[in-house]
């Protein structure tokens, strides 16, 4: 089969229009039920409601003594007031009620007896024996919180759409909370393409690496990747692959092929099966101006450049947003790291309605580009970010004040 | 054994100086050796060298004819230079040499033929037949990658104290390097202390939560937390699961039990131990300032506290950067995320001396404090983040602005 360079012919879209039509060709995932434990770093589907008070009753914050505050009324240095203290209640356990008279010890957090409504801390009396003795009335509420003083049954404890944090855990177990429903994760498959390319490097072949960067970048953004076989520059074999990947995945991404070289055979395979939809056969973003995207069988399937830089701004600009929405994430990856004044000019006329993406440096406080072709790694492992160039603007000038952009997941 | 209350007394010390105390406790991890793929997310225990150049030899930066520039020399829309063109080279294939007067069509990233010095992109030229038509002269080195354009052998391509990103594997697959010395995980055990939890809620216990939020917030900077028995309120018991810990670990931490309550007997047990240290009982900050440290067989042992607002703020500001400092990262988890003015006073005369955090959310660009005693866990998954009121300073007022900030990984 050969495929001519009249189905492989770029119509370059805006970003803007990219982006809205990556979003719109995928649906929100349905939600699952994981256990706790396993909730942490998903989306939540649903607000998530306590199932109890927390705390369940009126609890002390503090080692020291439940007392009735009605009992302290008149004390003072010169006339203290002496209460039994016989008893303790630690945590859990179940504290009875208190006499007149009495002070029961109790550990933080232990529930108070029935009739205290206050606690002194152990350091503000004076015990002897099994008498303590206060020198100043206690208010009512000293150093209790009350059924529902943190969170009460049936309270919003966490919204929808919120990844769940570490710290979230112990409020949803104090709250009854056990199982969570979040979002299902989505499947990405990963297909390398390129005859010279090896997961084992068996043959003298290059060893295919992409997939792991696009496979962790996808992971710290809460889906899943699987990586398929290789596909060899053969438009049979590519089909192949794809329809494979389209049974068990979510999302397809091909990464590579996907220009009009010769051998460039993914958009015009695609083009070529049943159900095909494109949605834009490159953008306006520079490097990635090659990234394209279209649905087959009303999947997505994107297809990422083989240049290095190009691939990481496919990665960046129309992937990840992609995969977070259909999570319920904001799509937008990028947030501003740095600020600062430009060493030397970047952009020019030639791209002037593309946006460009430059990988710079922040070297003490001055935004240093970091020069290269498209092929070219280093710059992207040395920067500390990117620069926007946008689309319209021909140049931004040395000296000129400019946001410093990195993408979550990439650079920490 | 019963232990005094003596042996439990706070000394507060200043953050600044507890900070110190742990990081001078703890020493620099041994470098490991992993393969490349396992290398994300680790820490360089050395620079990293490339091992070849990058590319190995002269490549085509597009899909295009390789071409002696001097061939080209006369050529304009009037008097076209024609070049014989029906070979052509492939990513990894030998290119073999350049006549004169031929093109041959390389691909992208394809090594350029002997003779070769630039390449003109499929576009700029008509083909017919076996021969392409040139309509301008080409510049030597047009479209070219020299052998050592990325990066040259020999060269540093990440340097010691970095954290692998996943966009540097490509770069280190193809400068030939495999495998990498990192530092080794620190191993962090920790101890849950209460006679009322459970792992399982067995016995109508309560559930043991917090380990998983220390320990994923470990995960989350490079360590690898793993989880000892619970310790029973019982000084021989709490002896007994530390002498393991021991054994077994970097850094040991307890969670609970750390205060001056009847049953807070870990300080003292520690205390009691043969080698033991104390590095700090107790620091000026608030919730937290019952965090406490030792050193014991040689080893840190952190005491964090029960109460949830204590145990992140303990975790925030001396854990975590005690186990970061332990692979050569900054230690410091903090970082600004945003900036707004305070919708009330903070603060307050009573803990003036003391270094006070107070959970805040962020609303239409207002600080609103979350209020709550250190028992509760709501404020602190309602929360942005949070803001120091320093030392010294008795008030931050309603309107002054402030600072927002978070600790890396847990608030994302």
């Amino acid at each position: 089969m050969e495929l001519g360079l009249r189905d492989k012919l770029f119509r370059y879209v805006a970003y803007e229009e990219a982006l809205r039509r990556a979003l719109e060709s995928v649906r929100l995932l349905e939600a699952e039920e994981v256990p706790l434990l396993g909730s942490v770093g998903r989306v939540l589907a649903e607000d998530v409601r306590a199932s109890r008070d927390v705390p369940p009753r009126l609890i002390s914050l503090v080692d020291g003594y439940a007392i009735s505050s009605e009992d302290t009324a008149g004390a003072s240095a010169s006339t203290p007031v002496r209460l039994r203290a016989s008893r303790s209640v630690y945590i859990g356990e179940e504290p009875g009620s208190l006499s007149r008279g009495e002070a029961i010890y109790v550990a933080t957090d232990a529930y108070l007896p029935e009739g205290a409504d206050a606690v002194v801390p152990v350091e503000a009396v004076r015990q002897e024996g099994d008498f303590v003795e206060l020198r100043a009335p206690v208010s009512p509420g000293s150093y209790v919180l009350p059924a529902g003083g943190d969170v009460s049954a049936g309270q919003v404890i966490l919204e929808a759409g919120r990844i769940v944090a570490p710290q979230d855990l112990e409020l949803l177990a104090e709250s009854g909370i056990l199982k969570l429903r979040v979002r299902r994760k989505p499947i990405v498959a990963l297909i390398p393409v390129g005859s010279e390319l090896s997961y084992t490097r068996e043959g003298g072949k290059k060893l295919e690496i992409r997939h792991a960067i696009v496979s962790e970048a996808l992971r710290r953004h809460g889906a899943k990747a699987i990586a398929m076989p290789i596909a060899p520059d053969d438009p049979s074999k590519i089909r192949e692959i794809v329809q494979k990947a389209l049974d068990e995945a979510d999302v397809i991404v091909t990464i590579g092929g996907t220009s009009v070289g010769r051998r460039d055979y993914v958009w015009a395979t695609l083009k070529a099966m049943s159900e095909f939809e494109p949605m834009f056969r490159g953008l306006r973003l520079k490097p990635g101006r090659v990234t394209s995207m279209a649905r087959v069988r009303g999947k997505p399937v994107v297809l990422l450049a083989g240049h290095f830089q190009s691939m990481i701004v496919g990665l960046i600009y129309v992937l990840l947003p992609m995969v977070r929405h259909m999570i319920g994430l904001e799509p937008d990856v990028r947030r501003v790291v740095a600020r600062g004044r430009l060493s030397e000019d970047v952009g020019g006329s030639k791209f002037k309605k593309f946006r460009r993406i430059v990988f710079v440096r922040v070297e003490e406080g001055r935004v240093v580009p970091l020069r290269g072709p498209s092929f070219c790694r280093a710059p992207v492992a040395r920067s500390h970010g990117f620069v926007e160039v946008p689309e319209g603007v021909e140049l931004l000038r040395a000296g000129e004040e400019v946001n410093v952009l990195a993408a979550y997941g990439l650079w920490g």
